[in-house]
């Protein structure tokens, strides 16, 4: 039988990934040495099953996304992610799946230099979550509240990937079974873009990842910033198979993804005009495509123009974990 | 209807404690500034409804208590706790249940001066995780492996209590109503040994606190100080309840809260006998019962010593999470 002591060690022991750790897992807290002259970014996020994945979701992928999602977040500040804490809670103790979430998720931490430093496993219904510490020089880090007039907004990569994955997943609607296999690694294994956000921070005004969907996490650094953008939908960076869609019956379901589907995991920044050069380079250097969608205006209040620049009635809502939360 | 953004911000949005939060709940990470010359210590729990808690418990309880646990790990290693990040699943988002939540989680908070700067809020079966950073100066925090053979053992306060309100609550025995509410107290709401383990960093050579119960949590020590440890069961500081219990035909039961009760939080600690002055005069200050339990040996093992000095032929088990998990 394997108690919780020989779990965390068996899975999720493993020599710190640099000097700064002076006590891993295993004690009652690990110890560190923070980088003199830097702030410290820290974010929680969890995952639970039914929620966040289905039951039968492979672990590794699993493994991978609960700590994608906290880089994200780090990424989103312009930090160097440092030492990440995991809580699982977890139905049984089987051996093969904790190997296979344990290999996913050191694979990732392993690319960005993250030292897991400590853990708590509990019995319970499937759920994860990982705290994450990262640092950047003082003041320096990324924040939502500097969107200013006429700033360019811009994304990374395509948006609606995941949320069209999904659909799919659910039999809303039918992909094209290698259509599905690529916009499936972008819901299970997102990229979270911290090298690019490490360059950000000398470039963007404001920045954040979008975990929610484009509309509502803008809506963010807009409320954040006092400000309100006008974005055009023909800009909106999306996999051909999504791009298909918004010309056709469907065209619903593909605004919804692309407007509305949470974790893609990209940044949403905005920079000003003289940065674009700049951010052309970037792009071409991080080979991941930056994509200038709009701008931002001093009047209040988001405003996105469809094909022949009309504004859209309603714009479908971000994601909400709690659709039926009582009212307030 | 409150969606997650107004949840987490109604509830759990407060202005920080201290000068050291630069950014609190609101961005993609909180910015938080580290004293120079520091360690950071980290760490992660979680509680699980059904399996740390009833589902009828008392919100107020359960915001204290969640934030407790952290606590007790900071004070377990010395540090100063600082900042904590909370992760909130939830079935529902009943306003009147999540005000409760949040004053218990406060006013626990607002006593060690500790600003909740972030957090995440989804819909699942009811959990709660909080990930707490703090700080102790450079190379001086408590870890477990620092115990040497003559160091005095010492626990604070009482041992058992919150396993015999466990006992109680499942009806495994039967308390006067007087006792039990007392006991409840200890399970329900545990008061982290914060005061005690900042003091201890100059005066102990290993400390944890019992969180699993002390045979479980002592071998932690022994093990990673490679040393014994020779305890006596009349030494034990514990509820009078429980010291009657020890007496008449509720003894197993009673050994079982005594030696591998978990949740009291009490902090288990070795010092050198020249210490034990300076902690007996620190017991008074704080007043804390500070117990002397036993003695560290040379060699590997522990014993415990009943009321005629014989070793205790078996000694009850740790607290296992997972008692039916699969073998490996």
């Amino acid at each position: 039988m394997l108690n919780e002591f020989e779990l965390i060690r068996r899975f999720f022991s493993r020599p710190p990934a640099d000097g700064t750790v002076r006590l891993g897992v295993g004690d009652d807290a690990a110890a560190v040495t923070p980088t003199p002259g830097h702030e410290l970014l820290l974010a929680i996020d969890t995952m639970v099953e039914g929620r966040h994945f289905f039951a039968d979701a492979p672990p590794a992928t699993l493994g991978h996304k609960i700590l994608a999602v906290n880089l994200s977040d780090m990424a989103a500040m312009g930090a160097v992610p440092r030492w990440a804490l995991l809580s699982g809670t977890l139905p049984d103790s089987d051996p093969g799946w904790l190997t296979a979430f344990s290999e996913g998720l050191f694979a990732l931490a392993d690319r960005h230099d993250v030292s897991l430093i400590g853990g708590d496993t509990v019995r319970g219904p499937r759920s994860f979550t990982v705290a994450i510490a990262g640092e950047a020089p003082a003041g320096e880090a990324l924040t939502r509240a500097g969107a200013r007039p006429d700033d360019d907004v811009w994304v990374s990569g395509t948006l609606g990937d995941a949320a069209l994955a999904l659909a799919a997943m659910q039999g809303q609607i039918t992909l094209a079974p290698a259509a599905l296999t690529a916009l499936r690694v972008r819901l299970e294994m997102p990229e979270p873009r911290v090298a690019l956000g490490l360059k950000l921070r000398r470039l963007a005004h404001a920045a954040l990842d979008v975990s929610d969907g484009l509309i509502g996490d803008l809506g963010h650094i807009l409320n954040a910033s006092g400000v309100g953008a006008d974005i055009e939908l023909s800009r909106l960076p999306c996999p051909s198979a999504l791009k298909a869609l918004l010309n056709g019956a469907e065209r619903p379901l593909a605004l919804r993804c692309l407007l509305a589907g949470g974790d893609d995991y990209e940044l949403c920044f905005t920079a000003p005009p003289a940065a674009r050069v700049m951010l052309l380079m970037l792009s071409d250097k991080l080979d991941l495509p930056l994509t200038r969608i709009g701008v931002i205006t001093a009047t209040p209040g988001l405003t996105v123009f469809d094909e022949q620049h009309l504004p859209l009635p309603a714009l479908p809502a971000a994601y909400n974990h709690f659709p039926n939360g009582s009212r307030s």
